[in-house]
């Protein structure tokens, strides 16, 4: 086990906060922080903003220019060793005469996959990997995910009064959630490759499931300008061909992904009245190069994920109301007859955003 | 406004502390505590622990003993002074040659009410009333909701799923919260004048509902004897008269109050088929002496509650489980046709415990 220095742990943590910088951008490629220290100090650092643009160690060794000779970089993705849209990051770390290379995780794609620490020390680099794996991790779940199982990493969306209605008996909803909460669903859409929702989502609410730029965050809004705000796909599951265009959703720009059974950009199986829930994400990861899925709808599609074991990560608002047993609920219907069958969950982050309660939480799948 | 300094605001939290002491066992007298100071040195201190023993005061000067002439007392409530039980305080602390008295707040019972601090004033001792008093009020929300609008302080326990469900639809629902979320529940009714539930309850579940010391937590157990230990009163409503002595309800020690329309304790009018709420309320705080009531039953009785505006705090635990819109609900129906008529809640609190969400809530009636 390589032994990692206070300065080690220093450096790859600036790394990472670097990577996730591109959060709202790099997709499908990952998010990737570098810094570049030479006897302590920081001589270069960058991150991956966009795919197609330079790489983070491009950035790096730009900016240190002649220092990164005999320097040390810290990366948080292993360097790339293919010719993509962009030379080989490895090479540009050998050409500059970088000494040592500290990583936090090999990466998982097949065209990488070590190569790039072989190239490294076949040119005599030291190489060590592993710092801050962990969070390392945490910036690139969608692409890891689609990179390990072919599937993209899914979060799902649900928001209900804190007695789990989500709207009253005769349909009324609106505002369960308050400003802030609403703010927050938009981060996430902003980080997502792709919106999944229902038609009747759609259509019931006329939502444009887009990403409006004035509703981020100052923190956000004040490094990512309007221009460079990247606007999520939006893939819509229509079993019954109920989209027209005069919707919102198709005045608000960006890609829709209309899924339907025969008339759409994807053609998928019904599977018993619906849409093939799994074959549609696998086919967004595989020909949509969707890696993480942000799902905003209803109750019906929302059960029907989570009993078929496609879901990663609840996001769950919780408004401080009570709406009464007669409203309607945040699941739908999952039949279970026995209490060791409920689906268990582990609570990653509970928070109050605005007057909301935020849980964020992991399904425990049997 | 009377300025306070650092040390009488360190004294009176010091009183404060001392005086939550009592919050097992004073009921139906208030929690109280006084710390007597010289030349900024504590010289006594005490706080009250069960009606008919001495008062906050009479320890605290019996620890002071010749040192309280001349001596500062804190007091979270105003020095009692009348003959009850015990000789009133607001003597003591004259005679004793106490020079001054900083007190949190005065004490709405009318037998009180301000003529403890005149008879002090009269003595010639210097009086200052405020200090933390927003803290000390919480000390005694029963005692003082009584004494201000006859009606007992009424928390509600709730436990759900995440999705709002309290069972499944045969009924399954053993183990919904975890051990932690019942032992705090413990906690909850061990500080209750009494614990108000229905005889659908307990038949159902064959619940004791009284508190087992050995599920206390060790910082209680630590301070509480078993044999100090004092059982809620058990409020049982029993419409159709229900109850058997075979229940464990019965086999447990404590008192029970059975609420039926004729044959109870309580014989409580009926309402629309039900025993009246209100009036049985009112009727266990002015006949029982209880002041602060904990709820612990199911949808229909917490419904018909909040539908009321009887419930002053919701205890809701959430465990991290999805059961499905097919179970239980947490209210019952609510029959609410706008979203302005949804009921509204503050949040005080938000916390894991063990692996269930606890959230403390007010609603906010309109």
């Amino acid at each position: 086990m390589t032994q990692f220095s206070p300065q080690d742990y220093q450096m790859m943590s600036r790394a990472i906060k670097l990577a996730y910088r591109g959060r709202f951008t790099t997709t499908p490629n990952p998010n990737v922080g570098c810094v570049i220290t030479k006897e302590g100090e920081v001589v270069g650092e960058g991150y991956h903003f966009k795919a197609g643009e330079p790489h983070a160690e491009v950035h790096a060794l730009a900016m240190a220019g002649s220092l990164a000779q005999g320097a040390t970089a810290y990366v948080t993705l292993e360097p790339c060793s293919h010719y993509g849209r962009t030379p080989p990051c490895a090479k540009g770390l050998i050409d500059a005469g970088i000494k040592k290379v500290v990583c936090a995780m090999s990466d998982p794609n097949p065209q990488v996959a070590g190569q790039g620490f072989e190239l490294l020390r076949q040119a005599g680099i030291e190489v060590s990997v592993g710092l801050l794996e962990d969070e390392a991790r945490k910036l690139n779940r969608g692409f890891l995910k689609k990179m390990e199982t072919k599937m993209p990493f899914v979060q799902l969306k649900m928001a209900a009064s804190l007695d789990g209605q989500t709207a009253l008996a005769n349909g009324q909803s609106q505002w369960i959630t308050g400003p802030e909460a609403r703010r927050d669903v938009q981060l996430f859409r902003a980080q997502a490759s792709a919106i999944l929702s229902t038609s009747q989502t759609v259509i019931e609410d006329d939502a444009s499931l887009n990403v409006r730029w004035s509703e981020l965050p100052n923190s956000v809004t004040s490094v990512l300008s309007e221009p460079q705000l990247r606007q999520p796909k939006r893939a819509i599951l229509d079993t019954h061909s109920r989209l027209t265009p005069l919707l919102k959703l198709y005045q608000a720009g960006g890609e829709i992904i209309h899924i339907s059974p025969s008339q759409g950009e994807i053609n998928a199986p019904i599977c018993e009245g619906k849409v093939d829930l799994n074959w549609t994400l696998k086919t967004l990861a595989d020909e949509h190069q969707v890696n993480h899925v942000w799902v905003e709808a209803g109750a019906t599609l929302a059960s029907s994920m989570i009993k078929q074991q496609l879901v990663d990560e609840l996001i769950i608002y919780l408004a401080p109301k009570l709406m009464g047993a007669d409203g309607r609920g945040l699941i739908g219907a999952l039949g279970l007859t026995s209490m060791q069958d409920v689906i268990d969950l582990e609570i990653d982050d509970i928070r109050l955003v605005g007057q909301d309660i935020r849980i964020i939480a992991r399904p425990v799948y049997k």
